[in-house]
């Protein structure tokens, strides 16, 4: 099934979208919101399930989705951390910023946490508030987890994957490298983060999703020209499973908590890219300068991920760099 | 005034402490929980301060306090956020495990965002899952802020605290030099932290708060037997509004924001340790090596403070560590 919520107070109003994205229906009696939902998933998600069921056949009052009218499906959430799945982007980012690699790069997720308490929704603009800070954006795709309990083995992660999502972790390059400096991670390189308009249990991604990673092209468009369509379950040294694991090796996650695969990235140059400064580090292996500019004010940044009928799944995140504040 | 939660469902039940730690009274009328209490500061608060001084004025029914039942004053946040604001712990941490320091330590506060959505009562045990993970405590004041706008300046981020707790922000000594040797800093390092019983209003701190820092001592007891009592007021290099200013860089943040001090440490090594760490790291400057073993089953560690009369602020972090699973 597909939900979404209702810009509403801080949580949304939880609503449910039929397949096609084009209807949707408010279900207040079940629960109010995709945190509660998440929250008590096993007695709540069948009732969701037989609304989702009736929408796509047509029964019911419904109303038309408009996705300007939606936040985050979850607009704010407990935990959110941020694997960096696929080593391509962890080389060529490193590069750019005259970076080593980890050691253990094949064996250990790199993973961070992030602000997930002012979550964007997928129209919501991107605040320019510095051009200096080097704006950018990253495509990834995220899972969203019931409670996770400490110690949970890759072999045991995957059945808490209650919902996909995907993300565009906002990024400020320019701030990166001397945070990152300081050995504790990043925390002003990266604000808000925003998720697309619904959000999927994983049944909706059908064969494509192999328990361990979607094999579904994530398209990202950068003013309205493709700028990348990698591969999503190709070259992902650490799949969903693992990267939960690896998040509750010493802790439990909360129900709600989102995981990130980190910027989708494959090998093969020909798939274009899923952020900017994987491209500006290409240019600069290729002629020996970046010519693509971090995000000024006016650009268009829009993440899609289709099926195998070219459907969109998740609705595509669509957001205007806007100066802040406006 | 002083607030806490009952343990009941995530978010516990909210309950109003009088100023003796000795009495509470449930307040359903009011709002049911911290965290939307939080949330709507500026309708509640003076409701909840009516509440408050009729129980110190010993009116209304009330019921006595048992610190064993009661979760963590926020049960969970939206945001976990520790500062490294004493610079004599971070110097004396990194010589322990041979990273440099920061060039800009005396600029840039050093920040880390935590597991926030699992934090454990005063009286919940710290789980310990294998010794050689190398388990240590951390004694810190926290701050609890309102909606806190983007880019807030440090003269304007004081008015967004609005509640004191104590932090004990458990730590993994052996996992942490190699997981920020990767680079993103903390998270397996990071096991869930506890809190102080109750979190208190400024006022409640009296001219001990003079608005930048608590001039007040955080004592640490380890099994019984006083191991710091460093004055959180003195080498405190960066103050608590410029902590929230630097975390409001770049990104807005929201009701319920938990900032840590770091570890409170004094130059001055009479006055003991907040953490393990630091005591090994002087004993193996006085001595060629640590005399000091990490936490071990059965280890208790008492946290506190006490205002000008010798009276318990926030109750006392106490905490038994036990093997895990139990």
């Amino acid at each position: 099934m597909k939900l979404a919520s209702l810009r509403e107070g801080r949580d949304g109003k939880l609503i449910v979208v039929d397949r096609t994205l084009s209807s949707a229906v408010q279900v207040p009696d079940i629960a109010l919101t995709l945190q509660q939902s998440l929250e008590n998933w096993a007695s709540v998600a069948p009732l969701l399930e037989s609304v989702y069921q009736n929408l796509n056949e047509g029964e019911g009052q419904r109303f038309p989705l408009d996705a300007d009218k939606l936040a985050a499906p979850l607009p704010r959430t407990y935990q959110w951390l941020d694997g960096s799945a696929y080593l391509t982007h962890v080389e060529r980012v490193r590069k750019a910023r005259g970076a080593e690699l980890p050691e253990q790069l094949l064996t250990d997720p790199l993973m961070y946490q992030g602000g997930g308490d002012t979550l964007l929704g997928s129209r919501d603009p991107i605040p320019l508030v510095d051009a200096r800070w080097g704006l950018d954006f990253e495509a990834e795709l995220g899972v969203i987890t019931d409670d996770v309990p400490m110690g949970v083995t890759p072999e045991n992660a995957g059945q808490h994957i209650r919902l996909f999502v995907l993300v565009n972790d906002v990024s400020l390059r320019n701030l990166i490298p001397s945070e990152l400096a300081k050995g504790f991670g990043f925390l002003q390189g990266k604000p808000s983060s925003a998720l697309s308009p619904v959000a999927v249990t994983p049944d909706e991604i059908g064969e494509a999703w192999d328990g361990r990673k979607v094999h579904l092209a994530l398209v990202t468009d950068l003013n309205g020209e493709r700028f990348g369509n990698p591969d999503a379950g190709e070259d992902m040294h650490f799949d969903f499973p693992a990267l939960i694991s690896h998040a509750a090796h010493t802790r439990r996650l909360s129900a709600g908590t989102l995981i990130g695969s980190g910027t989708v990235s494959n090998a093969d140059t020909e798939r274009g890219c899923s952020c900017l400064i994987e491209k500006r580090v290409l240019e600069i292996i290729a002629a020996g300068q970046p010519a693509t500019p971090f995000l000024n004010a006016g650009d268009r940044v829009h993440i899609e991920m289709l099926d195998g009928n070219g459907r969109s799944i998740f609705g595509a995140i669509d957001q205007l760099v806007l100066p802040w504040p406006r």
